[in-house]
């Protein structure tokens, strides 16, 4: 993969088009930033992908909506961190609303224009008075330059903020994509909500948009796992302000979904590096598969099996426990002709175990990334997923959370 | 449920017509008894349920075939701990025959009435010149007062046996049932694989012993989890000897099966109580589902869900993570009508959180049996499902397994 060399430093308001701001609105109650603004000069059109979980948050049902009515041109995104604004009844959604009323209002723009995201504590209702008080000091912070604050206003249980941006030449010019994201576990339902936000001054027709980040959403935030938890309020949002002046075509469509994947991937790494008690990044390859969708379950199975997570916290070459999980993963394997890869080490092929090589894949193990894999032996498809370890450490956050 | 007032004490030589032994063979390393057998005085009626894993182990493809090729009538049941003989090739499969073909020269029938079984490390090959010598040792042994010995030889990280034994009366007289089970994680690939064996002194016909064991596993070890995973080694088999002169027909199904139920269930939460770093019991019961399935899915989600059960290990009243992972079960879930309860107190109901539960259901969740329960609020179906919480215990275990 190319990708990496496309990167460039950066983030949301990197693409030209765009101004971003992050400052403290008193949402949460540690003073911390919380409450993020995203405006573009002009009309920009916009993508989004949300979380399938049942149960969804009033911003989630509300960015849907949005979305709709407006065709899908957006001027500005609102988000705030520290309360989810999820299971809150018909006053979350009038509180949405709100948010989104407001920031049209400060922008110049029907507030069907405005999407909007939430991030926090779950069951809670929004402390009004303060986003209304923080909305106006938002706007007046918008900048060109604040990206990395926005970055830090949608963070919650994250040790690090997430920013990541690429260029490439397309058609007439230079194309930028920047984004941003927030997210610990995959996904903790009241502090760790996996928002992603991507900007672009590519001119992306509505069509092309949707299919783009649908592709590159496929292949990054939808191929990682924490804890295989997704939670009320997730969403990548996606707009294309137009202002490079290069507009993506059928024939630039290549080029441009894959720096938009580079960004995406990077930034979904950055959220399993930093997944909750992980000390380890995991890329899970499974391969030999008779359908994509096949490889993608078992490479799922594998990567969120609590004895394959705890097998890689320990530095333990368990294939065994690789191979169980790729057998209950309701695909076909052919465990004769199925074969398990710790590293560059072959554990297990021809229905053989090789564990004269576990002390050398013991050694690879103390590695902080790791690639694993599994060969099903029925077929030629393939799919990569990335995880992380399994820690006591885990547990302790994850106990301890409200206590 | 009247069943636990069925129970008797005992264990799988309980029900008359059969005889048990477990020995030490030095399979295992440390020398605990490590080779079961069971026999019956005739030839029983047999039924089984096996692994769904993609991988199983020689005993397992091994007894199937037996239980075709007999018509479902066994005379006895080999099985070793220490060494699951799974992933073990052309070899392994000889070696089960082997098992089988020499238990069945002990004892005086035909190869294909012995069922064999397997538990422990996978990838190894078993020491067969020490399952050779054993056999015979385990045959002198054999008696009705040997069950406790046998249940003691299946277990592997097992921290103590699992024997039940309940008796009703039906139709002539008193019929008996008795078992013994083994498992620690649900389940363990290496070392924690999930065995149980039952019989009854019951004359029951084959289709209906089949039907029998399907009923009650469904609402027994079906319906316990520790970790999620299944093994390449899983089984459940029931023998009927016919020694009480009881025949079970169709008016007898009733009774007969609920008390197989009651020993089943007992095996299978010993198993849970049992798990690896457990330290809670926890009733998991979804009601108001559109159907059967649906709600053992919901359930099963809810119990396997990370988030939920460290949060049980905390004791923290967190009703946001079993609304959320209800909401990703895919199935029917109507959030406005949803109910979320743990004991007897409501934290989430008609759309509104109740956190002034909070401190009650705390409290609550100090006790080391729990029941938690969500209504989806889309139909009349419901299902129970058993699991643990997820203690730092558990990692360490299993990170450090082989290290």
């Amino acid at each position: 993969m190319s990708g990496p060399s496309l990167l460039v430093p950066g983030g949301i308001a990197t693409p030209r088009g765009f101004r971003a701001a992050g400052v403290s609105a008193g949402i949460k109650a540690n003073g911390h930033p919380d409450l993020m603004l995203l405006v573009a000069d002009a009309p920009a059109h916009a993508a989004a992908v949300f979380t399938t979980n049942k149960v969804i948050a009033a911003a989630v049902s509300v960015s849907k909506e949005h979305l709709q009515r407006s065709g899908g041109v957006v001027r500005a995104i609102v988000v705030n961190s520290g309360c989810a604004n999820s299971c809150t009844g018909d006053q979350g959604v009038a509180d949405a609303r709100e948010m989104t009323a407001t920031t049209a209002n400060l922008v110049g723009c029907p507030s069907e224009q405005v999407l909007v995201a939430s991030t926090g504590v779950i069951g809670v209702n929004l402390p009004m008075d303060r986003v209304r008080a923080g909305l106006p000091a938002a706007f007046e912070a918008l900048g060109a330059d604040q990206g990395a604050a926005a970055a830090r206003a949608i963070m919650t249980t994250d040790l690090a903020p997430k920013e990541s941006a690429a260029r490439i030449a397309i058609g007439g010019g230079p194309v930028t994509i920047g984004g941003m994201a927030k997210g610990a576990g995959m996904i903790e339902p009241n502090m760790a909500t996996m928002l992603g936000f991507v900007t672009t001054d590519a001119s992306v027709p509505k069509p092309l948009l949707d299919r783009a980040l649908r592709d590159a959403v496929d292949r990054s935030f939808n191929a990682i796992t924490v804890d295989g938890d997704s939670s009320t309020n997730d969403c990548v949002m996606l707009l294309a302000s137009g202002a490079s002046g290069v507009t993506i075509d059928d024939a630039g469509y290549g080029p441009f979904v894959e720096a938009l994947t580079t960004v995406c991937r990077e930034l979904a790494l950055a959220i399993v590096r930093g997944g909750e008690g992980a000390t380890k990044l995991v890329t899970v390859n499974v391969t030999g598969a008779a359908t994509g969708a096949e490889a993608r379950r078992a490479a799922k199975v594998i990567a969120n099996s609590l004895l394959v997570k705890t097998a890689l916290h320990g530095g333990d070459p368990n294939w065994g426990r690789l191979i169980c999980a790729a057998g209950r993963a309701s695909v076909a394997f052919d465990a004769s002709r199925a074969e398990v890869t710790i590293g560059p080490l072959v554990l297990f092929k021809n229905g053989q175990p090789h564990d004269e090589l576990a002390p050398a894949a013991a050694d690879y193990l103390k590695a902080k990334e790791l690639t694993i894999g599994v060969d099903l032996g029925s077929g030629s498809a393939s799919s990569t997923v990335w995880t992380c370890d399994l820690s006591a450490e885990y547990v302790r956050i994850n106990a301890d959370y409200r206590t």
